[in-house]
């Protein structure tokens, strides 16, 4: 067996400080869905691929699709709004609206690059069964919620509402969508191979940008305004097309001011798809968080704790005829809830176990000598200043419980 | 498209009723594991087939396998264990001991049957780098805490070491781990296709069942009694036989008194495993609870929580012009941290927006009218008994933050 033994392209393993902070951005994520409501929703990682497909348009090249043992074909989740739509469907007595948050692995076949991997995290949230406005309000109320309580204050949610496009073929949107990416010397460059001639193209571009907010957009931002949403947070913005095989009304996208890598977030309402299994209109709006991205964004904002493992404490083993005494203070400690870890190898030098407790950056260390239990006392050691003093355990107890 | 829409065999949603439920469990479990130090990791979810391939003897049958689009062999993660020993390789500049705890989905191609399944969660801890007996005990003595934590108190480790079956052989062995299985009855019929006779089968399981604790699970439980760890919660076992192919020394798995569908967990020391790919030895230790049965177990014993949603209160709209005073007073709970809804559809009369709030199990509902608004009061109805009362906001806000 060679030894480098790698992962297969576009999936990546996360060590203990990645693992740490993907779990900080999530559970202030989970916590603000909680407080409006959503609750949680897990589906399967596999799903037969008849029911995947005819439902994203062009991506559907990337779906993973295989053949299991039993010769069916199936395929792994490629979002979680498909998912989503079969539970609706086969759980029929499902309380509506049904208010979901899901944050699973999705997988896509995709060309590996910079910031796009063929396994990643999404973090989704949607209203099903309600078709007012205010369901929408609430959705973009969350999500401008979650991104504040991340400790962003730079950004904008751009919002647009299909109407705006109406009248205009299929392909004009899908080229309009491309705004962002290739700007607008592309898009009057794609407008003219259309059979657009240039003043044609510059004058719909212009209309475009230029277009009042629909009604819906209106009734919205109304909304947004009595959910106490600070308006510098959200914005129309004409020229927003995303989704077009999927959205029907509102759409929206979150941006990061300062960040580079892409909008971290998007959604809008989509009242055509949930019902495709079942055959009935169901109406449905939703929001879906890049989690890649809201992680690279809340890290070059500085927005993440400082790693440092969960354990506050290294109980060294002076001696093994001391080992007893370190193995009862490591478990009173644990009692206590302190993170507390014992030397593996107790027959180690005191330095080498030091040594293990600054290479994995553990604050602290415990050191109980002949001295130290004859006085029952414990000797801690600041393992970054290298001070160290003598404590009685209750003592040892409060320093450890509030740092 | 069809109205019912399946699941492939073996694989399960999970509404939010027993998404909490599973929440909670892994939220105790977590909590022990980080208080002896396990730091988390995350690994990919497909693999080369290659990295699995060789390593689960018998097993490797049940691992799927299929080609990617770049005509590469790539299987699903079968165990955490495999995915870990290539990160070790991978990673050499991990700090050893590396200790870490894996909470991810696995994938077999069982024959799906009850309590099997082809996706479920395992829930791994491991300490690698450490030969001592120390890190087997650590293993074990968190493996009972973090079951002590969920709240069982019926439980026993047992515990044997491969020592145990000096001189055996390895067919015989297998046959012994069959015996919770097959019964006594059943090794000794099996011992006889091997070409032992009635009596000479009955005397090996006699020897068997009388063996001395060898000197490692001696040494094993004086570190458990300096742990401080209750000896009713593990037994010496010396029919336990897990893993041939797998475990090198100590091996243990965990029983739940009273629940009758198996083991719930278990581990050993498995020194040649971590090494294979970098062909160096590298000394393992670790412990893998079957989440599912640890699950059901729990939920026979009443361990789970009375599911209820997160959300504490349903403020309704009275009439579409008291809207705006609804939205602000949803906004402001949540503020304070509340799990607050609002009626998504606000033109739905008071009994349809109250039987939303009772279907779902919200456990009262905000009453907003124009008494309560002119007196600037709040009517909050509990709507289990139907009592109601009108409050200040304060007053309402102090009441569901403690309930």
């Amino acid at each position: 067996m060679a030894s480098k033994v790698p992962t297969p392209k576009g999936f990546r393993d996360f060590l203990p400080e990645q693992a740490r902070a993907r779990a900080f951005v999530l559970e202030k994520l989970k916590t603000t869905l909680e407080r409006f409501g959503f609750e949680p929703l897990e589906t399967t990682a596999i799903e037969f691929a008849e029911t995947l497909k005819g439902k994203y348009g062009e991506e559907e090249k990337l779906i993973f699709e295989f053949t299991d043992r039993g010769g069916r074909s199936v395929a792994l989740r490629f979002d979680q709004t498909v998912p989503l739509s079969r539970v609706v469907a086969t759980n029929p007595n499902l309380p509506k609206p049904f208010k979901r948050y899901q944050i699973q692995p999705v997988w896509r076949a995709e060309n590996p690059q910079k910031g796009r991997f063929r396994e990643f995290i999404q973090v989704d949230f949607d209203t099903v069964g309600a078709s007012s406005q205010l369901a929408d309000a609430e959705i973009i109320a969350a999500a401008i919620s979650a991104t504040e309580n991340l400790g962003f204050d730079s950004f904008v949610m751009k919002i647009n509402d299909r109407e705006t496009f109406r009248g205009l073929p299929a392909g004009v949107v899908r080229i309009i969508d491309k705004l962002p990416k290739i700007g607008e010397t592309g898009v009057i460059e794609q407008l003219k191979r259309q059979g657009y001639d240039s003043p044609q193209a510059k004058a719909l571009l212009k209309r475009l940008k230029d277009s009042a907010p629909t009604k819906n957009i209106n009734k919205l931002f109304e909304l947004l305004k009595s959910f106490k949403i600070n308006p510098d947070k959200y914005a129309f913005d004409p020229t927003l097309a995303r989704g077009l095989d999927y959205y029907t009304a509102l759409i929206f996208e979150l941006e990061i001011e300062d960040y580079s890598g892409g909008s971290v977030g998007g959604g809008g309402r989509y009242d055509d798809l949930i019902g495709r299994f079942t055959g009935s209109k169901i109406p449905a709006t939703g929001f879906s968080f890049g989690f890649d991205r809201l992680l690279e964004a809340a890290s070059e904002a500085n927005l993440l704790p400082k790693y440092s493992p969960n354990t506050k404490v290294l109980v060294t083993v002076l001696k093994e005829q001391y080992l007893n005494d370190s193995l009862s203070l490591v478990s009173r400690l644990r009692d206590r809830g302190i993170a507390a870890e014992i030397s593996l190898e107790p027959t180690e030098k005191l330095d080498k176990q030091l040594k293990y407790a600054d290479n994995k950056g553990i604050p602290y260390a415990a050191i109980l000598g002949p001295d130290e239990i004859k006085q029952d006392m414990i000797t801690i050691k600041d393992l970054s200043s290298g001070k160290q003093e003598k404590l009685k355990e209750s003592d040892l107890i409060k320093k450890l419980t509030i740092t």
